[in-house]
């Protein structure tokens, strides 16, 4: 029996451990935003230290001005890569907590059509997600006596709260978490049965706009005919920001944006995505967006200009014929590929600024400016963690892509320079934030286990 | 002497006396919004019966399910024509008290640049107003005995809450008020030398549009790209409401619009009026609306189409990456000349659904519907009135228009099939719904020196 096998082996045996400790774990209340949970916040810290201490990592509650962060070393073999594994101890609020079936801090195994599910507050996201590689780390420690990487392990407490501390504590300890890849456990599979790795995720750039006019709101009864309305220009200036195709007009707004390899974009097509469903479930029919491109490409492939906020005059009850002084609208832009914000944001102001007409102002608030993170597609890890993936799940594992941010793997490229793969073994009906919040048995105990491959894989 | 000139000794020789009464009206509190003050607004009323009645009218005081109506007839001559006044006695409240410089219910005398000025809640507007009209007529009747008409008064008490009771009030009460034409002081010189006539009146259509996509609000991270976004919709929709040339595009907008005839405009170019301070009041420089027509016409005889308000999204503080279910606006159309307030709601309601995209659909709410009001220039009485207030200005009357709406002029169109000419003597500076209202003392004077005038010039 192979040493692999062996681990995978002894995290089956391990399994009813494992869930009493996980239950452990899910039973500690430690809601970041929440001040009144501070001291389970560190609990939950602390227990994580002491479990990884166990296991012989070499394992420290690291203070910050928020919740402390857990780092934990354990040597590899000579010559073997070293991995940074990243998850979050912390969680969301429970309210509504009327909507729960069951207490979220009293982890509840049940049945669902022939599924064992664990539910509580964090049991996905993430405290079941990261246990699986410390199950999967038990394994190999069991079975073997050793880890076949070397293993750095950071655990935040403060990612559902916006993760104030996390960029000041990766510039400090840069030298020390420095790996030469990561792992982020806190995505999904592409179904059920389809383990994925998620290779891209789209950047942003927000921008809040004021189209500024006369000095004050006026009568429209007085004024209406001679008077400048900003939310005309503000109306015109936002219709002109995409063409007839759905293209964005934005100057060099496409600049950076690379077409998805031919291979992945087949991958896409063959993993049984159905748009109709995707669309059908928020009540559309029709995708709206640039023509001639699939759904998947164009929410996790190209780049967006959407409006998410406009207001401006009288929104109240009823009716007031006043002419505005200003109007506002909040924007951003999804980004993809090598796109830099900060450019689309000036292609933004440029494009509002060039077309005020007379007696007209802009003012600008800027939101954020962060760049997409896209792997290459030919990163060789990519390929082993796929491989191992594959081999557990007995389907080819997906590779995808993310409409939205994971700030975490940004953070990791630019401040410690290392990509990071993103595998995860939730589902989309986890019900994440959520009242009910569940994890599968399958995806804790199969996670355990692909973990153990990846390490394997990863060190070949 | 003639009777006139004998009338008009009168009017100067009882000005002492006339201003005692107006303070006597102007102390009443008559504030009608406020239910605190509803003894006070019965009073108002028959304080004017009584004093109606002592001068020789029929006068009595209605009761409505608000504040009462108050009803006056005198007889006029055999075959001279039967005019209906108009006036109100309720006055808006005085908040803010503290910026006021007198107790707005005390009504105070002030000299302020040589000209003296009466300062109290509804001096303008409109308690100072009706009283030029009575002490027209009072000065008439000591005079000659009679007046010049047969003169139907009517004393509204809720114009400045709505005027909730009118309609039906008019409608049982038609027979009884009809006449050959209303006289309404409700409105204000060109400027503090020369008297004005408002011979048009915009109407107006309001409509509520909301814009319907997704079934609920949307992560634009995770949608964002295939989703309809219902702001860019709404953004495009209200920017092709205009075109280059600031013209409206709805389909048939301009059917009833007449052009101003050259005298008129050419009258309105004689007035002196300084687009570039009435613009500049307001922070602008430049008029925005349709090209190649002056500011005055641009607000008294051309329609337009305001969004007055519009809102989707996010709105509050900071940012959300949220795409709206649904985006809505508040748009009205000011009217003019035979515009169809209903046939304009309709062609803005079919560009809308015209331009509808897949998956939206928008819904309405309707707001108003009221046509444009427009003296024929040719009008008899209307050149008679002129002329009378040419006579005792020493300054030809200016033809005006008003870009906003006053429904009592419709409201005698249409439930009394009656013309109005608008004849007031208010300033631009009379501070009317605010602290420190106050009225000329030259106005009051002088107006009601004009309402004798008129009063014969219509009766020849």
């Amino acid at each position: 029996m192979s040493a692999l096998d062996q681990t995978l082996s002894k995290i089956d045996t391990n399994m009813d451990g494992a869930l009493e400790r996980l239950f452990e774990l899910l039973k500690i209340e430690s809601v970041s935003t929440d001040p009144a949970y501070k001291a389970s916040c560190t609990k939950a810290g602390q227990w994580l230290v002491d479990e990884l201490n166990s296991l012989g990592f070499d394992a420290s509650l690291r203070e910050t001005p928020g919740h402390p962060m857990v780092v934990a070393h354990h040597e590899g073999p000579e010559g073997a890569p070293h991995v940074l594994f990243y998850g979050h101890y912390d969680v969301q609020p429970v309210d509504p907590i009327e909507l729960w079936d069951t207490a979220p801090f009293e982890p509840t195994l049940k049945e669902v059509n022939g599924a064992k599910r664990i539910y509580a507050r964090g049991s996905s996201d993430d405290k079941g997600q990261l246990m699986t590689f410390v199950e999967a780390c038990r394994g190999w420690k069991e079975a073997t006596g050793a880890l076949p990487c070397r293993v750095t392990i950071l655990f935040e407490g403060e990612e559902e709260s916006g993760s104030p501390s996390l960029v000041p504590f990766l510039e400090a300890t840069a030298e020390e978490l420095k790996a030469d890849i990561a792992l982020v456990c806190d995505t999904n599979m592409w179904d059920a049965n389809t383990p994925a790795i998620t290779t891209a995720l789209r950047g942003m750039a927000s921008d809040e706009v004021t189209i500024h006019a006369a000095s004050r709101d006026l009568h429209s009864g007085y004024y209406g005919g001679a008077a400048q309305n900003p939310i005309h220009v503000l109306s015109k200036i936002l219709a002109d920001m995409h063409d007839e195709s759905g293209a964005v007009t934005l100057e060099g707004f496409y600049d950076g944006v690379e077409e998805t390899p031919d291979g992945i974009k087949q991958m896409w097509a063959g993993l049984g995505f159905s748009a109709k469903d995707f669309l059908g479930d928020i009540g559309l029919s029709m995708p709206s967006g640039e023509a001639n491109r699939s759904v998947l490409e164009q929410t996790w492939a190209r780049p967006t200009a959407e409006v998410n906020g406009i207001t401006g005059g009288y929104t109240g009850e009823g009716f007031k014929t006043v002419i505005a002084a200003q109007a506002s609208a909040k924007v951003s832009f999804r980004l993809v590929g090598k796109q830099d914000p900060h450019k689309v944001a000036e292609a933004f102001r440029k494009h509002i600024n060039d077309r005020l007409p007379e007696d007209c102002t802009a003012t600008f608030k800027e939101h954020g400016r962060n760049p997409a993170t896209q792997l290459d597609y030919n990163l060789p890890e990519l390929k082993k963690a796929a491989d191992a993936l594959t081999a557990e799940w007995g389907k080819d594992a997906a590779i995808i892509a993310g409409g939205g941010s994971i700030p975490i793997v940004g953070n990791f490229k630019r401040q410690l320079s290392m990509d990071s793969l993103l595998i995860g073994y939730a589902l989309a009906d986890d019900a994440i934030h959520s009242p009910n919040e569940k994890y599968e048995l399958k995806s804790f105990q199969k996670g355990a286990r692909s973990w153990a491959r990846v390490l394997e894989a990863l060190a070949q």
